[in-house]
């Protein structure tokens, strides 16, 4: 069974292996192996020793995005969201629900963002402090230009805090080039291949040194995970997901042999052009245009035949060995399938083909969008 | 190698090849998963559907307990907390950083918390609604009465939260007879034996109704947990750790063969009595007396030997296939040894026998109390 939904995602058989042992986190041959782990994600982020942290937090991605707003913003700040889509929503929520003040940025649902606009927001209201920006969208597939987002920010004198969940590890991201960003936080489970259990923030020291006593939460807060890292070399302020630690070194392995985050990205690029030519040479229509389609995942509107139904497509396809999404998070129905995971684009030209016979068995005729 | 720390502990190679799938949480297949080892928890708790309800936080035991203050006390609310040692200490700092207010209770570190002072502290204090109470001590290895605290705590018409990490699964636990509980928290990787990376709180519903916007935290909101639990069958609200519960469905599998709640604390405690007989055979000091000793975690006195050295002892355990902590939580210098995980009695001699072969390499005759 391959799951071509956008995380939990399939792993290669190494990971899953690397999952089979039992680990004493404060060993000292843990130490060794958590710094090195964390020393790992930091390079990847570009970050700088001393300068930059990558910050382990276990559990998940929502955790991790709700600790950078407690840890950078105080109690009734001000974040700037430009609104995404589902993961610009769940991020308001998260920040409202910490008793941060969230200011809405509307954008279209099918176009990145346009820095002009977030500028125009920071002129507007000086009150300000930070822009929380999700990278790449899974609600719609949009991934948003990060550099000129990032510039201006900058320009403004203002602060970021970046939801890359979805994207670090496969769009490229370079902390040392975003001054401005406070943090950065991803998974272990999307594009850089590992299973979920474990979340990181690679964020700037100076900005932690300054945030401390912002969290009002012991568990969320970013400069109490890296206050612990200066002083307890090598270990977890918590009992850590140990095994799923193991796992993800060893994905992070797989990533460096596959050739890091130019030859990932290329992969899932591979992958996401595979099935949009596939599913239009179905007659199914992709949700975006191609110039806005992101490599992380293509959602293809419902087609207009009576005779869809969105939970018999997937179960056939399950069938066939496809899992894909049961629901959707676009404005008007569609289908959703993730590009990244350990699969090629071999392994997407068979999921259009079983997805053809699929429409065939179903008697879907009228294939343009409902 | 056997894990004689008080968890991660050692888990069953059952367990772990359960790790080794690929699981995608949405699935009809993952909900009704899901929604059976909820089902699976709250029955181990003695919960009634409808009445109680098993909730799963990804992450560590700190989670759970910061989220189960946060939910059930409104900010400012007062939390007495008998000071049983490290745990209770670390629920203290959970409750000051989410901005409630402790009351602390200083007991001996030697021996169960007595009802009597609670019932006293609560008479003095009537803005203290709640008291914060840890089951099984990891710091000291005392496991503290239960009912009678929960006794007194109900006859003060006050609410209780138990922090049963180290106990769950082990020692008894019935939340039907204990109303003043709002909830129970605990992790899969103590007692019964799962890996690191998901927390359970179970709890009443009535208070989880009456809780809604106490919490301050959209990822801690053990409300929202349920709420999404009511309305969403089988799913949770954030990308789960998929591997980990299917080793923790796999762990209960487990337990239930074994025999559930008593045998695995007739086991614990045969464990313990191995190792703690074994430890004054080889003429060490149990920090505790015999009837204060738990049967979870066994703190020895440092020796009084010059030559003594934790990490030395650590070490040459481990190359015996022993791994022990390398730090202790008591006032005095002791070293710890778990007594819970897939071990038996056997397991245990065989560590008390390796001690006793590390003690004669160290040339350690001094083995008093320090």
């Amino acid at each position: 069974m391959l799951l071509l939904i956008p995380g939990p995602v399939t792993t290669r058989p190494e990971v899953r292996e690397a999952l089979c042992v039992d680990i004493a986190p404060w060993d000292p041959a843990s130490r060794d192996f958590y710094a090195r782990l964390c020393a790992r994600v930091l390079a990847l982020a570009g970050g700088r020793d001393g300068v930059h942290a990558a910050l382990p937090l276990p559990g998940c991605g929502h955790f991790i995005i709700e600790a950078a707003i407690r840890t950078f913003l105080a109690p009734g700040e001000a974040l700037l969201v430009p609104m995404t889509g589902a993961y610009s929503e769940r991020m308001t929520r998260l920040a409202v629900e910490a008793g941060r003040r969230v200011v809405p940025l509307p954008i279209p649902d099918d176009r990145p963002a346009a820095p002009s606009a977030v500028a125009a927001a920071l002129a507007a209201d000086p009150t300000i402090g930070h822009v929380g920006m999700v990278y790449s969208e899974t609600g719609t597939g949009i991934c948003h230009d990060l550099p000129t987002i990032g510039a201006a920010v900058r320009q403004a004198g203002r602060r970021m805090i970046v939801d890359a969940v979805s994207a670090f590890g496969a769009l490229p991201f370079d902390i040392a080039r975003h001054p401005e960003v406070d943090a950065a936080v991803f998974t272990a489970n999307k594009c850089l291949e590992g299973v979920p259990g474990i979340a990181f923030a690679v964020a700037r020291v100076d900005r932690l040194e300054e945030s401390a006593g912002n969290a009002g939460s012991w568990s969320l807060d970013l400069t109490d995970v890296y206050a612990h890292q200066v002083e307890n070399w090598g270990t977890a302020r918590f009992t850590p997901p140990a095994q799923v630690l193991n796992a993800f070194d060893r994905a992070l392995d797989l990533y460096e042999t596959e050739g890091g985050q130019p030859a990932r990205l290329a992969r899932y690029e591979a992958n996401m052009r595979t099935l949009y030519d596939g599913v239009r040479r179905l007659g199914l229509s992709p949700y975006l245009a191609e110039d806005a389609q992101g490599p992380i995942i293509v959602n293809v509107h419902a087609p207009a035949d009576p005779a869809w139904n969105l939970q018999v497509f997937v179960d056939a396809l399950k069938r066939r060995g496809f899992l894909i999404s049961n629901f959707h998070n676009t404005l008007r129905p569609s289908f959703r399938v993730g590009c990244i995971g350990a699969i090629a684009p071999a392994d997407m030209a068979r999921a259009v083909s079983a997805m053809g016979q699929v429409l065939e068995e179903m008697g879907i005729r009228r294939r343009e969008a409902a």
